[in-house]
């Protein structure tokens, strides 16, 4: 695993995804794996941390989830960009390469028997929460966080630092048709807090 | 209201939140009303359109919320970072001058039963689809989105154009303690579409 892969308290891991970025999900069940994108993947609660991610009934990772329970949100970068795209564009089920035509290449973590995305931001590990109501009517998935990690050079001390860090290190905000936005300047409101 | 609100065709109002931004919710039932910040805010479909919030029990507006069955959800700027911090850490449980304190003014749109922070970049007047089990389990709240405007200084023909408006009008997207960082720069995939 890359020495810059640090862990991130669970406390903590909602602020990786708060700030609305594109997602990457990844899924792995039976010697299978699967990434793709989502735009809409969302904080649900601080703890334990929850996230809602939506799924497509057209999407291989969609299955992927639901017979394995199990699934990563990793934060993509400015860097990913077109593999951002690429995984989000293409279906494993059209196109066996797809993964390898995308560029996305994959690493283990110990203890987690999940597929992750290298050069991503961070990762949140999840554990499916089963709403069948939810999953079926709304494409709507709840996962579990149970384990979170980040690139120690863009968030630190449970602190995203893209003001300092190499803008390719930027979170991703796609819109439609190919055409995102990076994250840009922080603010700070008045009365704020360090914590 | 102000001439430069427009009307958002509803195929395409999911663009108004597929970057994520931090919201702000009003609501308004038997002549109380109320605004709050919430970062967990996601587009949930396309056609009708659909969102997902999330409205802790604590909230007013969550109460409002589910006695009149509506709400809006609109997309604050950079010109309104001190008035989203206000909303999203005072509650009118607690201080009933909050919304004068905050500095938020509210309009109306004939046609609908709701009140809208003037000044924000976008609003989606959103019908309440009634999930108990989501609501009450998750203080998860679904919308169908059944009418959106965006100020014409920002979003135009379908399109956001944080690039070329002034600074002020970059959405928010809220981290923690008071910290958000501004939407930055526009990233465009190899095999962009225009539409």
């Amino acid at each position: 695993m890359d020495e810059h892969i640090s862990p991130v308290a669970l406390e903590k891991a909602y602020r990786l995804l708060n700030h609305g970025p594109t997602v990457l999900v990844s899924a792995e069940h039976d010697g299978v794996d699967n990434v793709m994108a989502a735009a809409w993947a969302c904080a649900l609660d601080f703890a334990p941390p929850k996230i809602t991610v939506v799924l497509d009934k057209q999407t291989k990772t969609r299955e992927l989830v639901e017979k394995s329970q199990r699934f990563v949100i990793q934060i993509p970068n400015a860097a990913q960009l077109e593999l951002t795209q690429a995984v989000g564009s293409a279906s494993l089920s059209d196109d066996p390469d797809k993964l390898a035509k995308s560029g996305a290449e994959l690493f283990r973590i110990d203890g987690h028997k999940m597929s992750f995305v290298a050069g991503c931001s961070a990762w949140l590990a999840c554990k499916l929460i089963a709403e069948p109501h939810n999953q079926n009517t709304y494409d709507l998935f709840i996962g579990e966080v149970i384990d979170a990690w980040a690139d120690d050079r863009v968030f630190q001390n449970g602190h995203w630092n893209f003001e300092n860090a190499d803008p390719k290190w930027r979170s991703l905000h796609y819109i439609a048709g190919g055409h995102y936005y990076a994250i840009g300047d922080a603010l700070t409101a008045a009365g704020s807090t360090e914590d």
